[in-house]
C-alpha cells in the first residue's frame, strides 16, 4: 500500500497549489499516495477513515481545479477531511490527529485558513456555504463557495432549509453531494431511496462509457455557455434538485480523475446558480478491510495496515451504552409499549441491540433529530413508552421539540442522553456539555444523571414508571466502573438522592459520574484528617431538597460537582438554597462545573484535570473553601 | 354577515357527530354559519383570523368524514383550529380565546380530546401525526391520523425531516398540505415556488370543472382499490411529493365542500399509505376586509365586524421591536456590512422596515431557524456582520446551530432576540423563558438584555461593535417605558452594570425590563423606611462580576431579577458569588425568576404578578429576606 517514500510527489505538496498545472497521472498518483497517507496516519491514530478514504480523489481534484483558500470549501461533518488536511499544509502533524495538542479530527477554522467554516455536526455546509455566497455576493467578490456533503446528511431538515433558499433566488455556488450510500450506518429515509434510484438510473451506466471518451477541455470562447450545453447532456432533468431550483448534474464516479475533473472545471465555469453535483463514491475506498466491512471502518481505534485487524480494546466493564440498550431490552420484554428511537445512531446508541430484539418497535428516522423528538411526542401521546436515545451534543437539534411537543404537554417521552460529559478525541463538538441546564430549566422534566451501570439500570427503570411526564437520564461515553448489575432492578425514588460516605465536615455532592472521582477525594481528604461526606443527588431535577438542606446544614463546606456547563446541578442547588433562606447565615459552597471555554481534544482523563473535575482538583477545592488541609499534602498523596 | 341564531344550524352541533349524515346543503350552512361565528367572536377578543377563515369548508368537511377523535386529527401551528374548536364542543366558550382562563388561541392536549396534539410553533404536525401511525400500527388499531399543515410550514426542515421518514416506509397517513401562498407573512423558498407551479399547472384548472360534474359516491366494492385508481386522475404523477413516497393528490378547491367531501372520503378509503392532499384555499376567505388586506388579517386586535376596522392600541411608546429595527437601520447606513436575517417573521421582528431601505441586506429564509442561524454564521466567517432577528422561543429551533456553528468557531453572529420574558395572549408556548440559561451557558457568548428601549438602541451600538465573537440581546414584546432614545447612542462597555438608585440595605440587581418593576419596588420599600439600591445588570454574560460584589459586600439582603427561568442570570450571579467565597459567611440573596411552571395565557401584567416579578412580589421578598418591613403595609401602598 505504502509508496516509497523517496518516489512520492506528495512529499512535494505543501499546499493547494502544488497541484496546479500538474499531469493528470501526477494527480492520480498523488491521490494513491494520499490514499496510503490516511491509511497510515490514521493505523496510528485511529479516528475516522471509511469516510476520508472515499473522498481522496475528490478532495484532490477539488484542490486542483479550484482556488481554495479563496475559494471557500466547506466540508460537511468533517470527518473526511483528513485528505484535505493532508493537502493543505497539515501533512507533518497528520499523525496527531485527534490526539490532545494535535489536529482535530474535524475541519476547525483556528487550524487552517483551507478551513473556512468548521464542522462535526451533519448538515450544516450548504446554510454556511449560502452565507459565504452572500457575502460574497455583497462585497462584489468572485470566489467560488463549494460545499461537500454525504448523502446520510440529506435527511436533516438543515440541509433542506438551506436548499429550498439556496435553490430560490438562484445563489451562485456549488453543492457536491457525495453518495456513497452510507452515513455511520447505511442511511434511511425516502430521500436515501430516491439518490439510489438516480444512481441505478440507466444515465448513470451509460455515462461512465461516455464520460471516459467524450471529455475533454472546453473551448475558452463562452465558456460558462459551452459549460452549461456540455453538462446538460449529464443531467437528468426533473430531479427533486431541480424542482428546489438547482441545477443537477450527475451522477458521476467520484473515484475517476478523468471524469471528476473535467466535470468540476465546467462546474467551476458555469455562472449560472446553485449547481449540485452528484458524485458517488465508495465508504473505504481503496483499502480492503474497509471496503469489505460492513461499517466501511467509520471510526476505528489503531489498528494493523496490512491485516486491517483494529487493537481491541482492554476488556473491563460494558460500556454505559451497551448497558443502557440491554436494560432497554429487559424492560421492553415486560412491557411491549416500549419502543427505541434513534436518529442515525443505531450502533452508537446501542439501539442496533435493541432492533435485534424488537425489529418492529426500533424508529431508525434518520439524521433528523428535531423529528426523532416529536415523531417521540406523537408516539407518547397515542399511549407508547418511547425511549428516545440521542447523545447530548446532538439533542440541541431538538431542543425547540423537547420544549415545545414533550414539556409543555408533559408527554411522557424518555431521553437516553449518551455521550453525556467530555468525550475525548472527538472534541468540542461532540461534548455533551449543556443538558442538565437546557433540560433542568424545563418545567415538569424529570432529570437524571447516572453515577456507575447499576445506577443507569435502574434509572432505565425508573424512566419507564414514569408515564406522566417526560424524563431524561444522562450517562457518558465509555466503561462503567464495574460494579455488578441488577437482575432485577428498582425503580428509584423520584427526586430523592443517596449517602455514599458519612462524614462530618466537608460534603461533596455528585450529579453523575464524577462520584467515583468525589470517592477518590475523599480519601485524600480523609487522609488529611478532614471528615469527607459524599452523595450521589440522583436528580438534577426534582432537586432532593431534604437531601441538601442536610448537607448544607451539617457541614462546613458543600461541593456540588457534575459533568456539565455551569448553570446546571450547582446552580439549581444553589437557587433552592438562596431561595429558602439557607444561605443567608452563611455557607462555604461551591459548584464545580465544566470551565467556561471550550475544550480541545485531548484523553478525557486530561480533559477532566484541565476542568478541575478530578479527585486532586475536587479535593483541592474542599480545602480552599475549608480554610484548611494542606495542598501540597494533597499533591504528594495524589502522585502516591 | 351574521345567520339569525334561530335559524342556526350550527346550534345543534355541539360535536363532531353532528356533522354525520348530514346533507352537503346543510354543511354548507353550517360552514357559512362557522364563518359567521369566527369573525364575530375574533371581532371581540382579537386573535388569529385569516388563517381559521381559509380551513372553515376543510375543518367542517374533516369532521364529517372522519371519525373524530379516534381518527387523529393534527392542525400544524394550531393558529387555524378556531373553527375547529367551534366544532368540538368549545362553541360556547369561543369568546374566551386568549384570554385569562379561556380557551387558548392554539390546540391545546389539556384543552380537548379532540386534540391530540397541541401545536403553535410550526413544522411539527407531520412528525406528530407519523408517531400516532406508529402507535397506532403497533397497537393493531385502525384508526385514520390526518395532519393539516400550511404552505408555509413546508420550509421548515422538520417538515421535510417528518415526510422522508414517513415516505419510507409507507405510513398509512394523510397529510393535507393547506396551500394559501401565505404564512404570517408570504413564504419564501423553493418549495413555494414549486407549489404554485403545481396549482398554476393546467392539471389545477382543468380539475376545477371535471370535479364539479363527475365527482361522485364510489360504489362498495372494493372501496379502497376503486378509491386509487379515481384518484389517480386528479393527481399529477412525478411529483417531488411522490418522489419522497407519499401518494400526491390534487391541487383541489378548498372551499368546495362538493370537491372537499368526496375526495376526502376517498382518501380515507385508502389503504395504501402516507397520501398528500394539495388543498388550496384563500387565507381571510369569506370575509372581504381581511381578503383585501396584505397579512389577511393574520392576527387582529378587536375589530369592527361591519367595516374591518380595528381598534387602535393606545398612543405611546414605540414599541421594542421598532426600536430595534430603527436602531439598526441608523447603524446599517454607517456600515454596510450589516445584514439582517429573519426566519419568516418580517414583521414581527421589524426587519420589513429594514428590508425597505436595505432590500439586498435583508435576507428572510422562511421558517428555517437552523438554517437561518448557519447562515448567519457562514456571512460572519466572511466578514458580514449579520443581525439575526429570532424571537426567543423560535431561537429554540436553532439551539445547535448557536452551539456548533457560532460559539464553538466564536463568530461575530448578533442574536436580537425579541419577544424575550411572558408573551401575554400567546400564552406558554410562545413565551420567551429559557435564552438566558442556555446561552449563557456557552463559552465566548455575550449576553445583554435591554432595561429600556435606550438600552436596547445602546446594545445594538454595542453588538455591531463586538465583532470578534457571538452576542445576543433580549428584549420583551410590548412597548418600551417612554425614555427619549439617544441620537448618537454609545455602545456600552463590555461586562459592565449600571447603579440606577443608590441606597443601603437592600440591593435589587435587574436584567432586562423588570427594572422598572424593580424601581416601583424600591419606592414601596422606601415608603417603609427600607433604602434600595436597584442596579441594572445590562450583562448576563460577562457578569458585571465588581458590580456585583459590590452590591453583596454593601446590602443585607441581594434580590436578582430576570424575565426568564431559573438556571439563568440568577444562578450565574449565585455560581460566581459562590465561587469566590461571597457566600461563606451568610448574604441573604434571593433569585427571582420565572416560576418552574408553563404559565397559561392571561395579561402580560398578571403574568407577571402569578410569577412574582412585579413591584410588589419583589418587595415582598426583600421584605422576608431582611426579615424586618411589613407585608401588610406593602399590600396597602401597592394598593395606593
Amino acid at each position: 500500500m505504502t509508496v516509497p517514500a523517496k518516489t512520492r510527489l506528495l512529499d512535494s505538496v505543501n499546499s493547494p497549489d502544488d497541484l496546479k498545472g500538474r499531469s493528470r497521472d501526477d494527480l492520480k498518483q498523488i491521490a494513491d499516495e494520499v490514499r496510503a497517507e490516511v491509511i497510515e496516519a490514521v493505523s496510528v491514530t485511529g479516528g475516522h477513515l471509511g469516510a476520508g478514504l472515499g473522498v481522496v480523489e475528490l478532495t484532490v481534484a477539488i484542490h486542483s481545479v479550484f482556488n481554495t483558500p479563496d475559494d471557500k470549501l466547506i466540508f460537511d461533518v468533517g470527518h473526511q477531511c483528513y485528505p484535505h488536511k493532508i493537502l493543505t499544509g497539515r501533512k507533518d502533524r497528520i499523525r496527531t490527529l485527534r490526539q490532545g495538542g494535535g489536529l482535530s479530527g474535524f475541519t476547525k477554522r483556528a487550524e487552517s485558513e483551507y478551513d473556512p467554516f468548521g464542522a462535526a455536526h451533519a448538515s450544516t455546509s450548504i446554510s454556511a456555504g449560502l452565507g459565504f455566497a452572500k457575502a460574497r455576493d455583497l462585497a462584489e467578490r468572485d470566489n467560488k463557495v463549494v460545499c461537500v456533503i454525504g448523502d446520510g446528511a440529506m435527511s436533516a431538515g438543515m440541509a433542506y432549509e438551506a436548499m429550498n433558499n439556496a435553490g430560490s433566488d438562484a445563489s451562485r455556488m456549488l453543492v457536491i453531494l457525495n453518495d456513497n450510500d452510507m452515513s455511520i450506518a447505511p442511511p434511511v429515509g425516502a430521500m436515501s431511496h430516491y439518490l439510489s434510484k438516480l444512481v441505478s438510473s440507466r444515465s448513470y451506466r451509460g455515462l461512465r462509457k461516455f464520460a471516459k471518451t467524450i471529455v475533454k477541455p472546453i473551448g475558452l470562447a463562452n465558456p460558462a455557455r459551452k459549460a452549461e450545453e456540455y453538462l446538460r447532456g449529464f443531467a437528468m432533468g426533473g430531479t427533486m434538485f431541480e424542482e428546489l431550483g438547482f441545477y443537477y448534474v450527475g451522477p458521476i464516479d467520484g473515484h475517476d480523475l478523468d471524469v471528476l475533473l473535467p466535470v468540476l472545471e465546467n462546474c467551476k465555469a458555469m455562472q449560472t446558480g446553485p449547481v449540485l453535483l452528484h458524485v458517488v463514491t465508495q465508504k473505504g475506498k481503496g483499502y480492503e478491510p474497509a471496503e469489505n466491512s460492513a461499517d466501511k471502518y467509520h471510526g476505528v481505534a489503531k489498528f494493523n495496515v496490512v491485516t486491517g485487524e483494529q487493537q481491541k480494546s482492554k476488556s473491563g466493564p460494558p460500556s454505559y451504552t451497551k448497558v443502557f440498550a440491554q436494560s432497554l431490552i429487559e424492560e421492553a420484554r415486560k412491557d411491549d409499549r416500549i419502543v427505541g428511537i434513534t436518529a442515525a445512531m443505531p450502533g452508537g446508541t446501542g439501539l442496533d441491540l435493541f432492533e435485534k430484539e424488537f425489529p418492529d418497535r426500533m424508529f431508525d428516522v434518520g439524521i433528523a433529530e428535531q423529528h426523532a423528538v416529536t415523531f417521540a411526542a406523537g408516539m407518547a401521546a397515542d399511549g407508547m413508552k418511547p425511549f428516545a436515545a440521542i447523545y447530548s451534543t446532538f439533542l440541541q437539534r431538538g431542543y425547540d421539540q423537547v420544549v415545545h411537543d414533550v414539556a409543555i404537554q408533559n408527554l411522557p417521552v424518555r431521553f437516553a442522553i449518551d455521550r453525556a460529559g467530555l468525550v475525548g478525541a472527538d472534541g468540542p463538538t461532540h461534548a455533551g456539555s449543556f443538558d442538565i441546564g437546557f433540560l433542568g430549566a424545563l418545567p415538569g422534566m424529570v432529570c437524571m444523571a447516572a453515577a456507575d451501570e447499576t445506577e443507569l439500570v435502574r434509572m432505565v427503570r425508573t424512566a419507564v414508571e414514569i408515564d406522566d411526564g417526560p424524563s431524561a437520564f444522562r450517562y457518558p461515553r465509555g466503561n462503567g466502573v464495574g460494579v455488578e448489575l441488577p437482575l432485577n432492578p428498582q425503580a428509584l425514588e423520584i427526586g430523592k438522592g443517596r449517602i455514599v460516605r458519612e462524614g462530618t465536615s466537608i460534603a461533596i455532592l455528585s450529579y453523575g459520574a464524577r462520584l467515583q472521582e468525589a470517592l477518590k477525594a475523599a480519601e485524600m481528604l480523609a487522609a488529611q484528617g478532614l471528615s469527607c461526606t459524599v452523595a450521589d443527588a440522583r436528580f438534577a431535577k426534582p432537586l432532593d431538597k431534604e437531601l441538601i438542606n442536610r448537607l448544607a446544614k451539617e457541614h462546613e463546606v458543600l461541593l456540588t460537582i457534575e459533568e456539565g456547563a455551569r448553570g446546571g446541578f450547582g446552580a439549581f442547588t444553589l437557587e433552592h438554597l438562596a431561595e429558602t433562606g439557607a444561605l443567608d447565615s452563611g455557607l462555604k459552597i461551591r459548584t464545580l462545573h465544566l470551565p467556561d471555554i471550550f475544550q480541545d481534544q485531548d484523553k478525557p482523563e486530561l480533559m477532566y484535570a484541565e476542568a478541575g473535575l478530578d479527585a486532586r482538583s475536587i479535593a483541592a477545592r474542599a480545602i480552599e473553601a475549608l480554610g484548611r488541609g494542606n495542598v501540597q499534602e494533597l499533591e504528594r498523596l495524589a502522585r502516591a
